[in-house]
């Protein structure tokens, strides 16, 4: 199993659908089992995949992860590591997604975040083999119906309620023009820490927090140097909302990051005087999955 | 206004419900605007209520919870405190619930672990004024209709695709067993402190955690000595479960308790080895509301 595989480019979707007969978007039941098997459950050993297609046509996966030794809000849906995944590759709009399980209600509403949410089409796929054999052996593929987001979260409570008609949505360009306090700065760093802090200020800049007005991100090191970066997401419905540790282990875990004991250092960016913290909770789950990691936080101010 | 009034007993219900023509599941859209007024969000200033009857005729309110200092997925919200205050209760069944906006997609999830949770009726109550004289004005108060809870959420994720069909759910008894381990107590008790360190294992001892096995409870204790018990409640999509310090604060909220400086000890009783901890969250939340909060964890087993 190639554990990097969590983007299909569309050239190749494209292929993979014409050799099955299908469009790119039949495609995804098909593609959920194998998302499946990239899941990281160790509370629940339930494995939830999520496949989904962008504007782009490039096919995206998500998983579940679950963290042992914190509270059970810590964890990562596949749905919400698929629009993380979609957010990291640039990707703008999700347009059909196929799921392993009936989507939470949580996950609904994280949803309701992207533009032209109640339009996004999904697909409970069935992995139990006898549907799966049904659905190979059957032309007309009844079984494999997409519905509108808007019938799995009817009476929505989304942006719509609390931001302004043209405020630029989850997936959008929303630049935040944070730049670094120096004066403020928890620890000074030294010249290969450099790149790890600017990668942090980077995620922070692409955060999108239109509710609090308090973007932050988040930058990994693992043991060979490698770099990845998670920007904090809101949702309207505050709680579930992807903290940017949560953000970063996505990224980790889809570019081909292994164990997490290979995490040795992290930084935090955020805003010196914000309404709300990331930074207690996120050393928290840092120390929880990789308990040697250094962890540093430094302070941003927005505009000039 | 009495910042206690949280229940309404049956009968001064029915006789409201009687002095307006009502039945007394009709009152509960006319109660949502002082339930609102209650909610504590000093983060988004939007206040929510949510007015809900249950089996036994009583009128519960509930109302959003916002920590500054926090991340956003710390926030209560008032269906999930009106569900713990069912709880603080021990309110068997929810049958109707008003609420001032729309529910949100995690508070739909969280009422799944319900009984019947699908036939929960469910009526969004605009609050402005105009509607307001519309309904009083208008006998036949159509814009009052109740909608069942599988409406707002069709095809759910809930207790059905993890527990055996005759589990005890949310609400229902559901004994836990557990007594404390002495050997692993990680701070010895003065005489005073007793009652709140039995008050913290009665609060896990009524846990609903049947996905985990790690059931918890918080107690805590303001400065004129009153207790407020909290109870951990779990979801069956992780992460819109209740937390046993979230749900002692909507007890200290629902009970008459002030401004959150009060609280000045807290005691929360988990499993030795459990797969989830709440202790380093539940620290972290004392901490920030209320600094000089004297915090202690006491392990438990469950059996013999
Ligand atoms: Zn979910
Ligand atoms: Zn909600």
């Amino acid at each position: 199993m190639d554990r990097s595989r969590f983007v299909i480019e569309s050239a190749e979707a494209e292929q993979m659908a014409k050799q099955s007969g299908r469009t790119v978007h039949q495609l995804l039941p098909s593609l959920v089992k194998s998302a499946q098997t990239l899941a990281r459950p160790p509370i629940s050993k339930f494995h939830v995949g999520a496949v989904g297609i962008g504007s782009s046509g490039r096919i995206f996966f998500g998983v579940n992860l679950e963290f042992p030794g914190l509270p059970l809000n810590q964890s990562v849906h596949a749905e919400q590591f698929l629009i993380t995944n979609l957010s990291l590759n640039a990707e703008p709009r999700l347009k059909h997604i196929a799921v392993s399980a009936a989507p939470c209600g949580h996950c609904r509403q994280f949803l309701q975040e992207l533009r032209d949410a109640p339009d996004v089409k999904i697909l409970i796929a069935s992995s139990d083999d006898e549907k799966e054999n049904k659905i190979n052996n059957n032309c007309n593929e009844k079984d494999q119906e997409f519905t509108p987001l808007s019938h799995f979260l009817p009476h929505r409570f989304g942006p719509d309620d609390l931001l302004p008609k043209d405020a630029p949505l989850l997936l959008e360009s929303h630049p935040n023009g944070l730049s670094f306090c120096s004066d403020f700065s928890r620890s000074n760093t030294e010249g290969g820490e450099e790149n790890l802090k600017n990668a942090a200020l980077d995620a922070a800049n692409m955060s999108y927090a239109p509710y609090s007005g308090c973007p932050s991100g988040v930058a990994l090191v693992d043991v060979e140097g490698k770099i990845y970066k998670g920007s904090y997401m809101e949702s309207a419905a505050y709680n579930p909302s992807m903290a940017p540790v949560q953000a970063a282990i996505v990224a980790y875990v889809a570019r081909g990051g292994g164990g997490y004991e290979r995490i040795v250092g992290a930084v935090l960016v955020e805003k010196a005087e914000g309404v709300i913290k990331q930074e207690d909770a996120a050393r928290l789950l840092l120390q929880c999955i990789s308990p040697k990691c250094e962890f540093k936080v430094f302070q941003c101010k927005q505009g000039i």
